[in-house]
């Protein structure tokens, strides 16, 4: 870690408690900052921060990055209340899985300069800090959306982090971002979650799936209250993304309720060629 | 394997082809017979089968037990076929994933006595004797559904058979058995088959997608032969199937557009509290 010495992160669930270990596993001074003592005290005591922000983020001027991890509906209030404490603090971001959101807010609050939105690709349906981990973006995506404001000095300093942390950056445009992470990410948790509410609707258990049902429904584990504030902030792009899977699925119902041995076989073979023109088989472990 | 000395298999894929290879392991003696030459050549040459049927099934009339493991659209014809050289044989089964038509088919051909359908709970994406492998049928579930003639005697050797194989024998009436995989198995392929073919419509690639996105497209990548003719076989229940997870997807889809954050809350609340109901979380590695 040589370009920043010391940064302040705000929420140690799966994510900021995962940036936190590893900067401090690298030698990075960390302030830490979470709603739930609990977990601030956990964190303190296993050695993840060397000291903790006051609650009203009180200490993060001493800090030379800021980075915001809590569900994208609480990160705008969290850099509202920040604002007037940055100081000196030359890098400000946060993990959100949504960007449009967060690149506007910093830049009406005037610190578009050295704000950048983060959005590293790690994590599972896991969260909290008991799952934080050294590791987790060992060689992840982690999408840099930077905002009209947003200086070079900024853009270099945040890929240097993610890169530190282990993380593989790439550069989108919020919107840009926003549009493709409904079709990447948010469907497929929408699409887990909803096949989940239909077996149980049914009152069928997970321990009745075979292995490839479960995978598919391990998603419907994750928080609600991190994908409620996703959902919400992207509702137009991934009402869309649905919208394709509705029609998908309702071709294919009518296909079998008309015996269209052909149709039903193109519906499968249209899904194994994706699956291989992705080359998807070789890419998964 | 002491219940049965021999046996004959058809259709030595990835289910058929691990049959072989752990009754060969466990000192049966196998014949085996696939349509496709360079499978048949690779069973001998590596000693998963110790000879081949005939292209008719010539030389069943050796073995005690078999196995049909071709799909399901085809194994009532390899049923006909096989009917006049069975002589001793004293079990007769399959492991197709519907069991309604394959029991029906039976009966009607005059060996429901000696019948069972069986549907291990193996077996992943991938399918092909080049996967196929010793292990695959150990702790996964076996479920036999007897027919209205299937005797005692052949449901205990069914039972040896498939618990000499590692498998947990469940017992299921065949109906029943169709319309519960209708939700377990056949309604998750489905969804992802059908997300892999929305991701498709915007050029999305698997490689984009993150972990939990990978996981849930991954049987997109089944075989579309065996697909097409389970789903057939099976199209009544699995359309009612859909038609629930299109509701769970519609009603979330009219909850963003109104971004009714309350509904948008309880449809992941109730997903997370399906998958902890489950026990999910511990019964997954």
């Amino acid at each position: 870690m040589t370009e920043v010495r010391s940064a302040a992160v705000v929420g140690l669930g799966l994510i900021g408690g995962s940036v936190a270990r590893e900067l401090t596993a690298g030698g990075v001074r960390v302030l830490g900052y979470d709603r739930d003592s609990d977990t601030l005290r956990a964190a303190l005591h296993e050695g993840g921060i060397h000291a903790a922000l006051g609650p009203g983020l009180e200490g993060i001027e001493e800090a030379e990055a800021m980075v915001i991890a809590v569900p994208v509906s609480a990160a705008p209030a969290v850099l509202r209340q920040a604002c007037p404490l940055l100081g000196g603090v030359r890098l400000v971001t946060d993990v959100g899985s949504t960007k449009g959101t967060i690149v506007a807010a910093a830049e009406a609050l005037g610190i578009g300069e050295r704000f950048i939105g983060s959005h590293p690709l790690a994590g599972d349906h896991r969260s909290g800090w008991e799952f934080s981990r050294l590791g987790l973006f060992q060689g992840t995506r982690a999408y840099l959306c930077p905002g009209p404001s947003t200086s070079e000095a900024t853009l270099a300093l945040a890929r240097g982090f993610w890169t530190d942390l282990g993380a593989r950056p790439e550069i989108f445009a919020p919107a840009e971002h926003d549009r493709r992470v409904a079709w990447t990410s948010h469907l497929p948790q929408t699409a887990s979650t909803a096949l989940a509410l239909a077996l149980d609707s049914e009152r069928i258990t997970s321990a009745e799936l075979g292995a490839g049902g479960q995978a598919m429904t391990r998603l419907s584990g994750s928080s609600p209250e991190m994908w409620t504030g996703i959902a919400l902030d992207n509702a137009a792009a991934l009402s869309r993304a649905i919208e394709a899977m509705e029609e998908s699925l309702g071709a294919f119902r009518i296909a079998l309720e008309r015996r269209d041995a052909e149709r039903i076989r193109r519906f499968f073979a249209a899904g194994r060629e994706w699956f291989a023109d992705c080359g998807a088989e070789e890419g998964r472990a």
